[in-house]
């Protein structure tokens, strides 16, 4: 299975999926009641040639334990950019769109798939993140996304400090999340072309990853913990640069 | 057991409950290898008069299935307002601080843990939920808040619409937080005394709750999904709000 290739469990996901087009086989099954759902299924997979088979009930649950899979999985794979180079070049020319994210590290599947749902959210175009030491696409991941994952290009680079480089040099401002910095994400302009970088949980940005951005940012804190989660803190400042963003950008609607 | 007191886990978790005083027991599994923090929880028992029972492995890991408990497990309960009106009497007389948040049925306990966390470092100063279908205090709540609820009120009521007019009769606006209105968070005033109103995953507000609210704001969503994670959701409003009450408190540092 190629690194872009994994499997999701659930009738809606896989349905949605089958009209995405982007599965290599389904698997359903047997010896369960008919159902409107899965008939649909049956048919999108045949609609779009993708093979269907009928297999015990314990291969989907092996696919997938501990999951509600409604007995029913589909191996998928996403249309990811071929390079980072690819997906700066797809960027939409209205600076309110050359908006990425890039991700250090993190680690937890849960994490990364509210990323990837707030990212879409919050109109990020794509998603860097390094091979080594991040979570892989997965079920999880997916599920985790509400369906996000479909849609918003994730690209997994060798050398996320290499790529940063090639992401300032295109034109975007290079701007970290980082706890104890002098100034708030409130008082950077994240309305400018820009690449977020957020770190792990626990760990933050890597040293090297620190050394290349243009200016670290920290969300301020005012009670008793000393971090949030990192999904949460990322969320946060995604939608800070959103705030920015409509402010400069007179035809957006502000209030979808 | 009363609905206030749970067992926590963890070495770190049983020791800073010890130092903050509200523990009823510990349990050491025994036949464990001697441990410094280990000892630090028997003497920091010791000197709040707190009993310590060696107990089999077996005792704590019923108590915490599946978590990793390091061996040692606490019952303890929280200092929380007698009453409504407790709380309400408690807030700081500085209106940045008169800030409260309510949920409406966050049933998930990772939800309403990170939502505390996040709460207390917005400034929140206290959170109120209905006794009904909300998750209730407990070892997986304490864990994901990250010590924010030793720290942070947290006041189940019995009627959450009668709780929003008893507010409103203190002086707070009431805001509530639901996809698909005209007014975005961002187009709200949220800098003055405020009560924020998040409702649960997949369901939002209940109708009677969106009926005792002052104004219904959304958050602009520009991709394809059409609704955020509870706690991401709740955590990007208390940023706003936090956002906007720091721009009018000139006394309060910005970047912390």
């Amino acid at each position: 299975m190629s690194p872009d290739t994994f499997w999701i469990w659930g009738r809606h996901p896989v349905l949605e999926a089958l009209n995405s087009g982007s599965t290599h086989q389904v698997l359903i099954a047997s010896g369960r009641p008919p159902s409107d759902i899965v008939e649909a299924i049956r048919e999108a997979a045949s609609r779009h040639g993708v093979p269907v088979k009928d297999v015990p009930p314990n291969r989907i649950e092996s696919i997938a334990p501990d999951q509600n899979t409604q007995g029913v999985a589909a191996e998928i794979s996403l249309r990811t950019p071929a390079s980072l180079r690819d997906l700066l070049r797809s960027l939409p020319a209205d600076p309110m769109h050359q908006f990425l994210l890039a991700l250090d590290q993190v680690q937890d599947p849960h994490n990364l798939g509210a990323l990837i749902r707030t990212a879409d959210a919050a109109g990020v175009a794509g998603i860097i993140l390094p091979k080594r030491h991040s979570a892989p696409l997965s079920g999880i991941v997916a599920k985790t996304s509400a369906g996000a994952l479909s849609h918003l290009p994730v690209l997994y680079v060798t050398n996320l400090a290499r790529a940063m480089d090639e992401v300032r040099d295109f034109g975007l401002w290079i701007i970290g999340l980082e706890g104890g910095q002098n100034t708030s994400v409130f008082q950077a302009d994240l309305s400018i072309p820009l690449m977020l970088v957020v770190g792990s949980e626990g760990h933050g940005l890597r040293r090297l990853t620190r050394e290349h951005v243009d200016l670290l940012v920290s969300l301020p804190m005012f009670g008793t913990v000393d971090n949030l989660n990192a999904s949460v803190a990322g969320s946060i400042a995604m939608y800070e640069a959103l705030r920015q963003r409509l402010g400069t950008t007179p035809g957006i609607n502000h209030a979808s």
